[in-house]
């Protein structure tokens, strides 16, 4: 096999250790030189995010964060950045609100120092996103990278179990995918391989034992791991399907994901005998497929979309809208046959082959 | 066992794809608006340099290249690329011509481009060395860091076979002792698993088939890991050793790496369960040590520091040099029965245990 790829690693620093959130972040806004801090966080994060910035010297606390950043939102956090005279952006929250911090850093330049309350990873990313009357843009800027994340573990404690599941499998699917995406390397593979490690270590763990921050703190790497990698390689398959789904019947995002991502190991897998290897090194077992389900069932997670809004009546459909998505540097060959198989297989909550 | 750490993850862009420098140095100069290229190579590189610098708008070819970059040829490369008004650095060679690119990267600010023909791993560092009057000075910025590396693995198949070991071994000892070193974290241990691996699998293809690029390319890839993950981690407990034999015996660089190695693996393996497992799956071996040393006996690697001009009578002496820079983060204790009974073994060639 020839090693013929391109990869770019991004700069970043990230800091992990629980229950030091605030120490870190005063180190990184000061690293950075920043004076005047301008805190975005939503109002359920209100309390984490005022106790982790005590330290710092804030001048604006922004707590309107809404999903998918409507532009309209973007614009009232740039304009009170502008008038705040900020120099930093520190984001508490998840997706959503490193995502607004992000908007503001795209049109500001601020430099945005993360501290991720969920397991989403947009943290690790230099992808941005907005909605405008209800469509999404997204673009890739250097700018909107974090320039630091630090990641506490005691603050994603509270999070109830199936949200940090759900979220957590969301993360294993961008590991999984990961090994196969249409800009996928070696790079990327081995990142992946290390998430899915972590991932497999974290999840039955803070399933065990909710309020503990072992199982949080391999989590939270293992989706920092996902992340990177994932905003390497792009998206396979997997996020292919995931995505038509989501967009199309309007189905539950993390759901989704954990009863397909099997259907499409088993479908990738043994075309795919590098991924392969790599995946059941990760979760020390026989067969990929094998260990994947072995921690869906630990985690009880989804099984069949049948269960979370998908109408039988929409699999053909559904298998034809996915067919002109799929990447070709998919390992095994897609057909709309195969789609529809393993849509089928999904919306019944087979055990996938 | 709790994360707790702190990692940075450098800026850069990496290329592989052997027979593709040329290609691949073109888009990489254009991506970063070069329209004054000087090419930094030395004479036995001068060739190879020629070729694949053919399609760059160079102005000028600079091909005084010394070990350790002395200053004053520091000096001389900064005027030529003052002179000559150039924009991009191009640099084609091995540790010595990376770093002289980075010595006038760090007073110029211009943007590297490296093309490694060794396995020297620099190219993937921000580390900057000077000599003067032969003191050598280091120190970490930024500005040295190549913004691009084009790894061609077609340009080391003339490298002569122990070379490419030497080399190879010591990119090994980048990654082995990146588990333990003071600074690793996670993502360091990752990428030295994975640079082991890929080590493992092409040092051996390099012995069978030198001058095929099958064994090179996996060779250039796990050096590339290696020097990410030592740069980050930084020096252990082997490198300190080795630098304590080579600056103070003036002994043979590569040999002495290749011989002290299995011997600190040895040590510190079963005190550092969780390094020993990722070694020793990477090498797909039951222990970290029978993979090392399969290797090494495939490779036929040197065995005995006193092959190498160490004197038996210098023994305690070495002990005693390198106890005060054992890392404390050491995972074996070291004391100086260890260090003595550790040299004594590899001046012998004896097995390690």
């Amino acid at each position: 096999m020839s090693l013929r790829f391109e990869h770019e690693t991004l700069p970043q620093r990230v800091r992990f250790g629980a229950g030091e959130a605030a120490a870190a972040l005063a180190e990184e806004v000061e690293r950075l030189g920043g004076r005047r801090v301008m805190v975005l966080a939503g109002r359920p994060e209100a309390e984490v995010a005022a106790r982790v910035t005590a330290g710092l010297p804030v001048v604006h606390h922004h707590d309107e964060v809404v999903m998918h950043v409507p532009v309209p939102v973007a614009e009232r956090a740039r304009a009170a950045a502008a008038e705040h005279d900020a120099d930093v952006l520190v984001s508490v929250g998840g997706g959503s609100t490193t995502g607004l911090a992000k908007a503001v850093a795209l049109t500001t330049g601020l430099p945005v120092v993360a501290v991720p309350t969920t397991y989403a990873g947009s943290e690790a990313t230099n992808v941005w996103g907005l909605t405008d009357d209800g469509a999404k843009t997204t673009g890739v800027d250097p700018r909107v990278l974090p320039r630091a994340v630090v990641y506490d573990a005691s603050l994603l404690v509270s999070l109830p179990v199936d949200l940090a599941v759900a979220s957590g499998l969301n993360a294993m699917a961008h590991c999984v995918d990961s090994m196969w995406a249409p800009r996928t390397d070696p790079i990327d593979a081995a990142l992946a391989t290390e998430g899915i490690r972590a991932l497999a270590a974290g999840l039955p763990r803070i399933v065990e034992d909710p309020t503990g921050v072992a199982g949080h703190e391999q989590s939270l790497y293992g989706a920092y791991l996902a992340a990177v990698a994932f905003s390497s390689a792009g998206s396979g398959l997997h996020h292919k399907i995931c995505h038509v789904l989501g967009g199309r019947y309007d189905l539950p995002h993390a759901p989704t994901h954990a009863v397909v991502l099997p259907h499409v190991l088993a479908l990738n897998g043994p075309a795919a005998p590098e991924a392969e290897r790599r995946i059941a090194e990760a979760f020390g077992s026989d067969t990929a497929l094998d260990g994947l389900q072995a921690l869906r069932s630990r985690l009880d997670a989804p099984r069949a979309l049948r269960d979370h809004g998908l109408p039988e009546d929409d699999l053909d459909d559904a298998a034809a809208a996915v067919l002109p998505a799929v990447p070709p540097s998919n390992p095994a060959p897609v057909t709309i046959d195969t789609l529809r198989h393993l849509l089928r297989q999904a919306w019944e909550g087979a055990d996938p082959r």
